[in-house]
């Protein structure tokens, strides 16, 4: 798989412009609230045209954002990593022969998090990572280095849909289980097979049109005071329930 | 049990002599390379009176550390959270009428991580954790913050020397599990009972004198290209295991 570091801010109205006519992945761009003259409207078009979504925000937060203190009004996030293909999963698992073993991520936010998630998905032995194309974080830097060197090897795909995603890869044969509290415990779920592990956001968990998709709801034992886990720790307790009854098995 | 948050950072030579003197909870204290005039000197032997670490650094740190810009060669970090009692964990097993299973981090530095770890020790069920007195992160605020409320409930107790405390707490019928790859898989081993899980630094993995103390040496098994999870990962799935045994028991 090829990886490529790219610069992860991308600052002006002219960057901007030429970086997304240029075709570079970009996560996130920021717009401030109330800018509507010719460059941020060619920003607007362009953006529309390369499917990339545009976050509206006051000029204080991008005050905040910016490295150069010269933003124009206009902040893009670039991904530090190129994605792959979904291929790329199937390849990796036909390779291994092994049955498909995918991370979905339905919508985590924090890059520390991505990170130590595509770690644990390499180390459990997945074939890839599932990311969602809108709202989530992306492959930036943060994520690369908290990623620990597992994005050189694991495949992490940006999809448009994730509920769509998963009706087409059940067609491919794998079943689907996502964490929830409501569910039933992990240790008494037959985990093993073709499986696509969703994980849910940080705050708000798994979104209910993705959790209906799912065959399976898995919840972790909860014997504290507190509410939930953190979403990599989380991540990392149930891939390992389904490395231990793929072992087992 | 009584939780209280202070000021995390203290800088300049007259706040931190005040603060160590009125005994106030200290986790590191960073003095500037050369420093040695008598204000100086004060902190110095008043740290080691109260059992305060000092580590020693260049102004250029100094600054990048300082909130105030106004540290005069000294800043030190004051616990976020007191910290409990080897008795508070006991009570709390005792109470809740099950085997004591406490966390013992070997050095963990970072302090999302501490934070995340503290959280799944609540969750896992727990009792309490230990962490050693001296080069760790303390408690401070971000740590109270990533363990999004299970500072509250969970105990944290600081000791001087970890191997030692592990003799003590086998002289309380504890048995000891650390988390090294050249171990055993951990699937395969009996983790019930009263036990003692014990999670390395981030980069050095347990240290070999704690290693030593251990009874038993749990491996996390690694089906890819990298080397290690993320620290607060490796303790959820441990400890997860321990409770998977401890619930099919």
């Amino acid at each position: 798989m090829e990886t490529k570091i790219n610069e992860s801010l991308i600052e002006g109205r002219n960057p901007v412009i030429e970086a997304i006519r240029a075709g570079k992945p970009i996560d996130k761009l920021y717009v401030q609230d109330g800018c509507n003259d010719g460059p941020v409207m060619t920003i607007k078009r362009e953006a529309k045209k390369h499917d990339i979504f545009i976050k509206y925000v006051a000029k204080e937060r991008l005050d905040q954002i910016s490295e150069t203190g010269k933003h124009q009004g206009v902040i893009a996030y670039s991904a530090a990593y190129e994605y792959s293909e979904m291929e790329d999963i199937f390849a990796k698992a036909k390779e291994k022969g092994e049955a498909p073993f995918v991370f979905i991520l339905d919508n985590i936010e924090d890059p520390h998090n991505l990170g130590a998630i595509i770690r644990t998905a390499n180390l459990a032995g997945a074939h890839g990572v599932i990311i969602p194309k809108n709202r989530a974080v992306g492959l930036t830097a943060t994520v690369a280095r908290t990623s620990a060197g597992a994005l050189n090897y694991t495949p992490v795909v940006k999809v448009t849909n994730i509920a769509k995603t998963i009706e087409e890869l059940k067609d491919r044969g794998l079943w689907f289980v996502c964490a929830d509290m409501d569910g039933e415990v992990m240790y008494r779920q037959n985990l093993t097979g073709p499986i696509g592990l969703v994980i849910g956001n940080e705050g708000d968990g798994v979104s209910r049109l993705v959790k209906e998709k799912c065959d399976y709801v898995a919840s972790i034992p909860m014997k504290g005071d507190i509410d939930s886990l953190n979403a990599s720790v989380a991540a990392g307790v149930l891939a390992y329930e389904i490395v231990r009854q793929r072992m087992a098995k």
